[in-house]
Parts: structure tokens; C-alpha cells; sequence
């Protein structure tokens, strides 16, 4: 990334928040030669941070005074405490200091925090940033919003964090020197347009996963024909289960459909390496958890009255998962009764 | 229904199934002065049946010999037995007889069946019968497919075992007198016709099932605001706790939507009748049964091209209810831990 | 209803808002024996008022001082001017008195504005009133929120705007005294909980009508096969074309379905009535409106964490109905033609 | 491929249909060593054949002279004339001879066709294949399903087709010699599993899309708040309309999310490369077209009993695209004016 070594050799900036997610983050900046400043409340966080060769600092305090004006201070803490962390780090902010909020905010947090910074000169950016737990080495993808000429001045750390225009092909088309989305970021508008671009790319990602999950449990009953055919009045017989006699090899399919199908991705490509060590995935109970920005992408939708249907059904899939429809599947049940006079057949049975 | 006492005097029916659907029927049409001759494989059934004043044949055989020709057959067998005690009874029958089916055929077996039985030059009626266990008192809604004349022939049965007109109150517009729709029995077109709109109906039925039962899970859960909130990474945290203290009374609420409300409907009757007895519906583990005309009422929107996406769910919902969902959400499981490092939450969580 | 004569004699209510619904409210309130003081900004509303006999106010002011203390005032405005009534109403009220809405707001301004209300020292009552443009004549189901005190005082206007016992059979078990559920009125809990059950019952309504809606479209293209059969590669073609050629009566299947099916409704009565007229429904272009509630109960399951994928899908298909899906469509042919060259269909095919 | 230049030096393949599709499969097996005999009815695409160097015959008897025994021809021509190939083809070969359907057979067929076949002592095999228009230079995902010993005597073939290991990163753990699914080809199992796992492919695919559609549409109406806010009772009002002011460079996002995110994937390199040239996406009018497979994956589910909510809304969103939904929403138009009074709202609103 030589392009990029003029620049950086010039910027400075904070990091709060040394997580898993964070410490990762820092590393890679401090890799790319962004000079980084760190701070956590955790002393083995800063311990590992100081490791890597970079600098830790006690306190906020100690950080913001170890930055040279302008200052940059990237957060990288829960959603729930950006505001405790904001309460602390403002006052020890000047005038056209810049503070980054790189976590999970809803959209509209930022733009309530930008007005309050803005009354004291602080310019505000949100990034939505995605890259997991494989950010280090991959990069990662940034999603921005915020203050055109704040984002012109941290552009560096931006291009560092990035994954860059080698980790994919180039779209036909694209010519000259690559654009910054094609490198992995992209200022995608004013405050709150990188959380909220951040938000829709969870949203599809519930909604992508649903498909390919659905998709595998397909292929997981194709030999619901072998079962013993129940025939009493409440179970509905296969009407050809001669149809549905493969006992389909999952995990292999899922590594097959990596090359050359419709349907590749990095998500299949994970999938596959799960299902390498147990198709059966027994490991898991099939619980699935959400974390907010799939729940915030369908308010989204609803607000802007565009279907999400594909979302909903997503997200909603996962909440059954917990067994969050138990009372409407018993009113149901109770309703055949009342009508039909038809008792729930036991547990066991399909 | 003075109109139908010249009719029926002259109307011998023969009746084939006396289960708990069946003999209600036979029984209706008997008070209603149909002449019937019932069999039943089960001679508890046929005995039923003579208590009831009507006649019960020993045989099929028997049953035809003492019908009058042209003879009608009413079979009330489960889907699964027609084509078996069709190779028997057809045998016994003469051109111009009629055999109407009033099970849960598929519509696409009246189709095949007509066919067979027209090359004997008997003629197939399909009737689709709603009512349940209600109908002997209340009167059962009849679908009806098959050649007019032989429509126009039985017509005085249908008449008999229909709700009549006064079951609801005349739709506005509705004067003189009152057509056989309004009486609560229609021929709907040829052969097939009767199970389709019967198969539609229950396909309806099940959206509208799922409707309620997803509308009282969401008064049920108004207290989620209530619980403790837990705040580690993997669960999305109510941002406004205090909107949702709400402990609803979903037992007396059902009974209060049946007057004055647009919902008002015979589901929500039942409904109230079931929340009145524990409104908790412990005596429901949830796991619901479908058995068979969703799915094809599903089959049938996908060939004509016509979305059916609540009725999709609804289906779905209830696979979902007796586990099938698993592996799909054990796929789901896996890449959030593949991608994210996620944990599943033990059950007991939200 | 001879009960409520006692009580009735002293009880008094302001009503402001004579709009259409409350108009025919105030009509059934004075009819029924409470002593109405309406208000309107519109002459003509307070005008119409005067001609069935009850009292009009020429403002806020001069209905306040109407009222005996402690007052109780209705409000039947649009939830976007309940706060600006607010403004001028809550100077001119005294400790004790009590403020109803009975409009469409969100419950979550109820319990807003009960606070406000509160430090004033006057009630809030929040009100779900369900019964449209026939309630005056079927009375108003109403779902009611605040506190017990402020209810029981107005328990007697609230059960003669009710539909009363009589308008449905009771249900089995119900014995003695009719309670309130069964009147058609019901103090669901604190503030907010009435337009929280509301709330509920329209998204409910929402799905329960898609659900009619998608069973109507399927029967209604049951001559599916009956179109020239498409061959290009562009189109999947009808395995059994044969299958599907019924030209339905849904017209008359609409009024058949109204007695002694599983899916009778007050939605089918009207649904009946609509097609009577016509059934092609030809004066709807099918952009199908929603007004708020529904957005809100998909919100509120999206909050306590409960699936409503039903409910989901109905609110986006009045979405798509409006349009609103276009450019979702468009990705996805711009999709598969990047992937398979396919070109879109003109308009006109299926 | 130096690893099957001993085994394909051997074989031979007869390559019927050499459309778009068949053209650029025979040019990959040409180029890759295999002995092509190719057949169509069509003269240009012969002569295609043969500009490539191939062999063209000039009837399907000169094609089966043309090959040694066993003989192995490979079918890709459209499913609907499947038969009727075999119906000339089939009085041809001699036991011991293979035929291969590549085409998008649905799988009951294969089984069916399957057993026609081994009465005259010929092998069927049923191979899904995936690729598209891209397949001849990126290698054609191949899920194939059939006799064992088939497979194998055809496994250079096959391993020609594939893209081969190379076109994927090496799945972690995966080690030594890469196995039939990393290269790209898996045998399934017994006849139909290579068109059931393909037509898997293709609903899963249907799913992905819609997901990325719908994410895009939200992104897209990010501004709705910008628009002038109508306030009749038929409209919602945004609550917020300052939440929704971002005009977002959708097409760049496309292009940003390639690369670092979760949800990478083949078909958003596509969109990206789409939306370059137009991310208005103008040339399209949003009716998407349906080929089969999603329709036979959802009836798939269905027999199965297993939850494809996700597959079946995406399904009907093309139905929906095309107008089909026209009748159902009409309906509930008719039931809204008919329970509330409400009119439709003229085209060119929300």
C-alpha cells in the first residue's frame, strides 16, 4: 500500500475500545503505519496493545493529550455506553477534534450525538464496519458517514483499515485508478449514512442466511420418504415418497456449490467450513440469537413503507428459534380442537 | 323448509362412512327426511345409525340392492380408502347412478375418478363439506362439482344437510328468494370444482388461524419490557422497557373482540371458548398438525402463478411448530459462529 | 339496558371532534341517555350535532363550562392534533377532571401524555374504539386504558357506546351477568393498553384480510390452464394445464362461505356485499392504503422479540400494492440478466 | 489439468443440443481433451461446432455411429423435449450405453426416465448444471446424480467441465489431493439427486436475490423523508421524516460491499457490475420471470413438511412483479371502503 505512505506518515489517531473486535482494528492500523494512541479500561487490553508496539495510554485523558490537534479519536465500545464515553472524552476535546464512533449505533443516535458535538466544534463520523473476527487479515469493509472534509483528513486510516482493491476481482468496467469503494470504504453521505448503509448490509445478511439455511434443510429431508408413513387423520401422507429417498451428502454439497454456481459467497464458503467438521452441526441447538440491526433495518423498511418481507420472515425465523411462537402455536392448536375436535399428536412425530 | 318435503319424499340416498363426520351428516339428512340407507365396516357404526330410526345395510352390496334406481352413493371414507371402496362398489352400480364424494379428496382425484366412473356411465359429484364436528346442528357449508344434471337431481339433499338462509343475516342487497349460496350450498363448475374451493376455503383458514395466533402472542408478550434485561453482546436489548409493562388479559380481550370489532369471525368464537377455559392454554404444547389442503392450496397458487405468501407462512409456521425448522436454524447457528465467534444463548433466554 | 338508566341521568360527557366517526358516536351516546356537549371547529359538524338533539359548543371554552365537575372530555380528533388540543383544552380543566381519546394514536403518546396530564392533575384515558362507519347502528367495541377510577365513573357511557351482549351468541360457559368483554367494552390495563389491544386488533385485521384476499386471487385464476400456454424459455409452463379450468362464481362463493364454514367473519359478510355489485371489483385499482396501526404492531413484535411473519407480509403487500416494491424488482432482473443473459418479459404475459 | 490427460485421451462423448447453453459445455470439453460429437437440429449451431474444431453429425444416427461403445450421450436441450430426444435415441444405443440430462429436468422426471432406460439396459444420469452464460471460461458447477459406475467411466468428463480446485480458496482443513467437490463436481447420489440438489441451488438462489433486492430498495427510499409528507386519513406519516433524508450512492455500494463484508458474493459482484452502468437500473422494468426451479423447490418443502418462507416470498415477489397479485388487492380495497368508508388513493402517491 505505498500509495498511502505519504499520508500516513503524518497521522495520528486515538483508539477507545481494545476488545477482540478493536485490538484487532489497532493492530492492522498500526501495521499500515497510522501512529495509534490506545486506550481501555481493561489494563490486560492495553497490555496486548502495547505488545503489538503501539502505544497505550492510562487514561482518556492521557490519550487525548498524547494526540496532536486536530485530534481523531476512533470509539470502538458497546452502542449502549458511546454516550458514557462521550460524556467522559468531550470535555477534553478542542475545537475541530473529530471523534469516530466505529461500533454497532442505530443511525439515529448519530445523529443526535453529531448535534451535541457539533455545539462544542467536534465534528462527528459514524462507521459501520464490517470484517468480524477476520478483519485483521482480510481488512475491512467501512461504511461512512459524517463531514465531507473530516472524512478527506482521516482518509489514510480509512484506506489502511481496507481491505483494498486486490481482495477482489475488479468489476468489468472499472478502469484507471480505483475508486475508494472499490478499495472498501466509502463515504456513503452526511451523518448516520454509514451506520445506516452498515444496517441494510445485516439486514441482507439475516435474510441471505435464511436462504441458504432453508436451502440445506431441503436438501437435509430428501429422504423423508424413507420414514415409516404415519396415517392417522392429523398427518398428512407424502403422496410419492418414492421421491424422497436421497440421503444427500450436505457438507460436500456445500463445499461443491463454492466453484461455479450462482450462489457463492463468503457465507457459503464459511458454511462449508463448518459443515467440514459435522454436517450434522451437533454442536449447535439452533438458537439463534439477533443483535439489533436486523430488528432496525425492517423499522427502517416499515418507515419508508418498501417490503422486507424476505427480512422479516429472517428475523422472525430466528426469534421462533427461541421458542418465541409458542403461544400462537398453542392458540392454533387449540382452535383445531375447538373446531375440528383434533387433539396435538406428541412430540416425535413430524 | 316446506319447499323440500315434496322433494325429499321421493329422495333415497346411500351412505358410506359413518364415522363421527358421517353419522352427524346421515343423521341431519334423516330428520330432515331424506331416506337413507347407511354402511360402515364397523357395525358399532351401523348401529349408531339404526338408533338414530335409519336404515343400516350390511353390506355395499345390500346398500345398493336397496336403493331405488337411479341410485346416488354418498361417500364420507377417508381420502385414502375411495379408490378401494370404489373397485368394489362400482361393480354393483347401473348407468345413470351417482357417486358423490364428500371427503378431502384431492381435486385433481375427482378429475381421475370421473373419468373412471364415466366410462361406467356413472356420474361423479365432489363435495366439499365445512362444519366439523358443528355441523349436525348448525348445518354443514357444501362445495359442490359435477355435472349439473346430477347436481340438479341431489339437489334436495343438499338443501337439507346446508345451514339455510337464516344461519346469518341476509346480505344487503339480497332479495326474494334466496339462492342456494345463500342457503349454504353451490355448485361451483364441473367435476373437481367442489374440492377446489373447499381446498381453497381451508387454505384461508389457516392464514386466518395464524393471523390470531400471531396477534395474541403479541398481547401475551406486552409484559417484555417487564423482565430483566439481560446485556451481553449476543441479545438485543428492549430500547424502551417501559413501553412494554402491559400484563393483558388475552382471555377476556378474545371475547371482547367478538362484537362490534372488523375481526369478529366463528375462529375468534372458538377462541374465546378455549381462553375461557385457561387462557393460558397449558393443555397445548403448541405443536400444530396440517393436514393436507394448505399444502395443496399452496401447490395450487405456485402453478397458477398467484402469490399466496400468508398462506406460505401459515404452512410454514406450523412445520416449524413441530421442529422442522432445526437443521435450518442450526445452519444459521453455524455461520454466525463461522463469521462472528458467536456463541449460542442456552434455552431458557429470550 | 335498563341497568345504566340510574346512572346515566348524571352523567355527562364533552366530546370534541364531530367528524364522521364521532358524529355517529355522539348519536349513540345521546340516543342511549348521557348528556353530550360536542365540539367542532366545522359550524356544519356542530350544526348536524343540534339536529339530533344534543348540545353544541361554539368552543373549547363554552363546552368546559357546560360540564359538570368533575368533567370527562372525549376527544375523536386525528391523532396528528390530539397534542394541539391538548394545548387549549388542558388550561381551562380542574384536578379530577379526565381526558379520553378515543382516536388513533400510538399508545406509546399515551403514556406521554398521561404523564403530562397527570401533573395537572387530570386523567388520560386512552380508548380503542372498533366499529367504523357501522357502529353507530352495531355500537363500538372499545378497548380501554387508565386508571380503574376514571373507568368505573365513565363505565356508563363506555357500555352505552358498546355493542352490548346481545349482538353474538354467548359463549359456551358463559353464565349469569354478562361481564364487560362480553358487553363489548373492557379496561384493559393501565395507560396505553387500549390502544395497545387496538393496535393489535388492526394488524390482526390487516392479516386476517390478506389472508381472504390470497385465497379470492387463487380461486379467481383457477383457469390458469385455460390461457394459451407460453413456451419460451422466459416462462415456467403449467405441467397440467387441465388442472386448471374452472371459471369460479367467487361472487357467489363469497356469499356461500358466510354459513357454517370455518371462516365466516363480519370481513366475509362485507367482502359479500362488495361483490354482489360486482364481482371483477372493477372500481379498485388495488393500491391498497394502511394507516398506521399495522406499521406499529409489526414494531411492537419486532420489540418483544415475537414472530409476525403473517402480519409482515400483509402490510408489505399493501407495499408492493402501492408500487413500492419497484426497484427490488429491478435488481433482481438486473440480476439474472448478468448472470444469464435473460431479458424481462413485456407487460401482459404471466 | 494435467492429472486427466491419460484418462480423457479415451473418451469419447455425444453432445446433443448446441444452443447458447450446449455451445460453450462442448467448447470446454473440446478444448479440455474430451472427443465431442455434438447434434443439433439446427444447421448454424452445427457449424458453430465445427468452427471450434469439434466434430457436428448430421442426425442423432450419424451422432451414435459416430461414438465407440459404451456410448455416452450427453442431452442439453430444453426439458420440455427431453422425451421425445429419447423417444429417437433411445432405439439407438445398446445396453451397457449412458445417457446424461443436463438440462433442468425436473428430478421425478429423472427418476421416471431413469427406469425407461434400464429396461433396455442403458444407464441414466441426471447432472444440474450451474455456470451460465460464464460457465465455458469459469468451469460449470456440476451435481450430478445416477449409477456409481456410470459416474466413474464419465468422471473425466465431468472433471473437465468443473472449474476445478482452483477457482475457490482451499477450504481451512481441507488437505492432500482435492476431492470431487472441491473441483467442482459431486456425485449426489441415484438418479434425480443431481437435478434435486440443483434445483436447491436455484430456490436458494432465488432467496439470496430477493434479500440483496430488498436491501437495495430500503437503501434506495432513504430519503423518503424528504418527500413532501401528505397528511390525509389514508396516509401514514413518517414520525420522524428526519430520519430518512440520505441519498445514498446505491450503486457504489454495490461495489463497496465486494469486498471485506459478510455478504460478499458472486451475485453482488454482478449487481455491482449492473448498477455501474445504470444504478437507477432503468433498462428494467422490475417484471421478474420464474423458471421452474423455485416453484419445484417450494413443493419440495412442502412434501418434505420442512419451513421455505424465505424461498416462497421471494417466489411470490416475481408473481407479484408481474401483476399477479392484481385480484387480491383488489379485494382488500374492497373490504377497507367496505368496512371504513375508505377510497383508494390515486397512483402516483405511497
Amino acid at each position: 500500500m505505498s500509495k498511502t505512505s505519504a499520508r500516513t506518515s503524518k497521522l495520528h489517531l486515538g483508539f477507545v475500545g481494545l476488545g477482540r473486535m478493536g485490538l484487532n482494528m489497532a493492530a492492522r492500523l498500526h501495521h499500515g503505519g497510522i501512529s495509534c494512541v490506545g486506550y481501555d479500561a481493561n489494563p490486560k487490553a492495553r497490555a496486548a496493545l502495547r505488545k503489538l508496539g503501539a502505544t497505550a495510554a492510562a487514561s482518556l485523558r492521557e490519550l487525548v493529550t498524547a494526540l496532536p490537534t486536530p485530534r481523531a479519536v476512533w470509539l470502538m465500545v458497546p452502542a449502549g455506553v458511546v454516550d458514557s464515553v462521550l460524556d467522559e472524552l468531550l470535555p477534553l476535546l478542542a475545537r475541530g477534534d473529530c471523534v469516530i464512533d466505529g461500533g454497532n449505533s442505530h443511525y439515529t443516535e448519530d445523529l443526535r450525538r453529531a448535534e451535541r458535538l457539533r455545539k462544542r466544534g467536534v465534528d462527528a463520523m459514524d462507521v459501520g464496519v464490517s470484517g468480524g473476527v477476520w478483519g485483521r487479515e482480510r481488512g475491512y469493509c467501512l461504511m461512512i458517514g459524517g463531514p465531507k472534509p473530516a472524512f478527506k483528513r482521516l482518509e489514510p486510516v480509512f484506506a489502511t483499515l481496507a481491505p483494498g482493491v486486490a481482495a477482489a476481482p475488479r468489476t468489468a468496467g472499472r478502469k484507471g485508478k480505483p475508486d475508494m469503494a472499490e478499495q472498501g470504504y466509502l463515504h456513503c453521505g452526511p451523518n448516520g449514512a454509514g451506520h445506516f448503509v452498515k444496517m441494510v448490509h445485516n439486514g441482507i445478511e439475516y435474510a441471505v442466511m435464511a436462504a441458504y439455511a432453508e436451502g440445506f434443510n431441503v436438501l437435509k429431508h430428501a429422504n423423508a420418504g424413507r420414514a415409516a408413513q404415519e396415517s392417522d387423520a392429523e398427518t398428512t401422507p407424502l403422496e410419492y415418497p418414492e421421491h424422497y429417498r436421497y440421503d444427500l451428502p450436505v457438507g460436500e454439497i456445500s463445499e461443491l456449490w463454492r466453484r461455479g454456481t450462482v450462489i457463492g459467497s463468503w457465507l457459503l464458503d464459511l458454511t462449508a467450513e463448518e459443515m467440514l467438521q459435522d454436517d450434522e452441526l451437533k454442536a449447535y441447538a439452533g438458537r439463534v440469537s439477533d443483535s439489533g440491526e436486523g430488528r432496525w433495518t425492517l423499522q427502517a423498511a416499515i418507515d419508508e413503507g418498501v417490503p422486507a418481507t424476505q427480512l422479516a420472515a429472517a428475523l422472525f425465523a430466528r426469534f421462533s428459534s427461541r421458542g418465541n411462537a409458542l403461544y400462537a402455536n398453542q392458540v392454533m392448536s387449540a382452535m383445531r380442537h375447538a373446531f375440528g375436535g383434533h387433539a396435538e399428536k406428541p412430540a416425535g412425530g413430524k
